[in-house]
């Protein structure tokens, strides 16, 4: 059974937390509007549901509540921004606005952050840049849950990436995935309902295919996009790479299997080869390129040719990436969010140990 | 039966073809450099094999040999090129030179291309900006031969990308693939050999899953990375919707099902909403974040780190991006090239009516 709460709710009850954890106000409600778009946007495994998480960490001093997030190094288009252990969740806004920044001096702005931790959902971050008629990217390196091709080892978390591209009269293009066939998220609500994975999701730690959704305990891993050699899986690794790189070698982050773990009760490793976890932020200002009014023109034309494409029979419609996200914002504005028992029982637990009431 | 050729003699000849065309010779041999570069590195589909078809696109005067390329709109980090209808093999290069100069001057650099032609492997673009210390990226859409998930209608072609990234001892990061399942060029070896493609790199006309590596020819489709949705296909079809925004969107290129095909058999789309096909290139200085001494050390340890991973039972060794290509690379260049008997035929006959001798 799942719980529903109207927004405002839960967004009291997060922004108190926050603030229990030492954060100064503007940044307590930064972090909650950045962690609850992933529950509004439907994305359940990003959002509330690691409030704990987060605070676990802060209270095993794993997270800074109040980060000094600073610009160590620059040009006029690139920047690397040092988080200062705080919480991704503000960091990376702030991030995403030094790109936008650089973006409307010089056309676009690049922007790789170091000591950072879970940053929420790319796409919100992505997102920002819409607003200033840019192309937004984010991506985010994790840890390490993914085999690379032909490994039994974990390398690479599952490391998303998010492009949202403005239109004109249509919705924003906006795509948002983990580099994996299947982010953690799906994985999880399978362990909860106590069900099978697909193959091609996982593997058992010896790299034979697997179907038991609690693999990743016994030693297995996720896959890369393609889940096998023979559709694609080096072009995961390759995506997953791509995202570790930029965020953390970048940025003098932690990378590959160093990433620090998001739970408080698995330890960091003891030899860090950088700081934090790492992020990567672009902005593209689209009349840097050619007037934001013909570039939207076209993206209009662009997304309703490929929105009337002729489906598959059964298949109501052929997505626009950002569509279905959207449609489960509008609709959780209305009718509130649906939060799993489990996780009500946890923030019930975290409420009661702080004296807040959820 | 392959015919094995020492690469001066390909590139003599390939230098004949593009001078008979009328090229200017230093394009002529920078267009043999690109074209060749794919046959060195083992990817025979985009290399000498497509000489012919270069060719016959000039016939039909759907190729401007002599074009004047020129950069039509530009910011200090941004440029938009028109390559007035040029050999994508000779524009894509003047494009990565720019990027490259911007980046020198802001950190980083990006070149949006309209008005091109097929531009060779987008391995060898982004591969430009190692010599720099900057990472190099480059993308490219091409003709419509691939179905978004859920559409039976084609609207998206095999779109590549490349992300070359410098390190200090170790080779370089080189990642270069098709956003699908499988490139184009896979299922024309399945094609020659009269063989069946695995399930889930093609689907029928009607949008089901089919083996026939002849499928296109009946309008079925090439399936995005990832096979169905149930295994990330709708990530793939967000890659390839991305490279085809910023290549031909961004830069006023045709895109989607618009884009022009390669082959000069088949019409141009009679309402183009652009021109010609569309590239997109990126350039980061590596010390535009971080002193490029520490990213390449960290890069070294990265790859080896990665290089040494414990593999799957009767699987040799995990591949860093780039292994592969770079060997046969070397291989060939000591051995010859091999090329394809069909091939030979092709460009027998060709050089017989052009009075040249192959």
């Amino acid at each position: 059974m799942n719980n529903v709460y109207p927004l405002v709710s839960l967004q009291k009850f997060t922004k108190e937390v926050f603030n229990r954890m030492g954060c100064p106000r503007d940044q307590a409600e930064l972090a909650t509007e950045v962690l609850l778009s992933a529950d509004l946007r439907g994305i359940d495994s990003h959002g509330i549901a690691r409030l704990s998480g987060y605070l676990r960490l802060w209270e095993a001093k794993r997270i800074n509540a109040n980060p000094n997030i600073k610009i160590i190094h620059e040009t006029p288009s690139t920047a690397v921004i040092d988080g200062d252990g705080g919480l991704g969740l503000v960091i990376a806004p702030k991030a995403m606005e030094v790109a936008i920044a650089k973006a409307k001096n010089v056309g676009t702005g690049w922007v790789a952050v170091k000591n950072s931790n879970h940053f929420g959902i790319a796409g919100f971050h992505a997102m920002k840049a819409l607003q200033h008629d840019m192309i937004g990217m984010a991506m985010t390196n994790a840890s390490p849950l993914v085999a690379p091709t032909f490994s039994v080892e974990r390398l690479l978390g599952t490391n998303p990436i998010a492009v949202a591209i403005p239109a004109g009269k249509q919705p924003p293009f906006v795509a948002d995935f983990a580099t994996t066939t299947a982010a953690n998220g799906k994985l999880e609500i399978l362990q909860r309902k106590n069900m099978d994975a697909p193959l091609g999701w996982i593997q058992k730690k010896d790299g034979t295919p697997s179907t038991n959704a609690h693999e990743l305990k016994d030693g297995g891993a996720l896959i890369p996009l393609g889940s096998d050699r023979e559709h694609g899986s080096h072009k995961g690794y390759c995506l997953g790479s791509w995202v570790d790189i930029f965020s953390a070698v970048l940025s003098g982050a932690n990378y590959g299997p160093w990433v620090p773990p998001f739970v408080s009760f698995l330890a960091p490793p003891a030899d860090p080869v950088g700081d934090g976890i790492g992020h990567f932020f672009g902005a593209l200002r689209v009349d840097a390129f050619r007037p934001a009014e013909d570039f939207k023109a076209h993206m209009d034309n662009w997304i309703t040719r490929f929105r009337s494409a002729k489906t598959i029979d059964g298949e109501e419609r052929v997505l626009i990436p950002g569509d279905p996200e959207r449609e489960m914002n509008e609709e959780r504005l209305k009718s509130g969010i649906p939060v799993n028992e489990k996780v009500v029982e946890d923030l019930t637990a975290l409420a009661a140990k702080y004296g807040l009431s959820f």
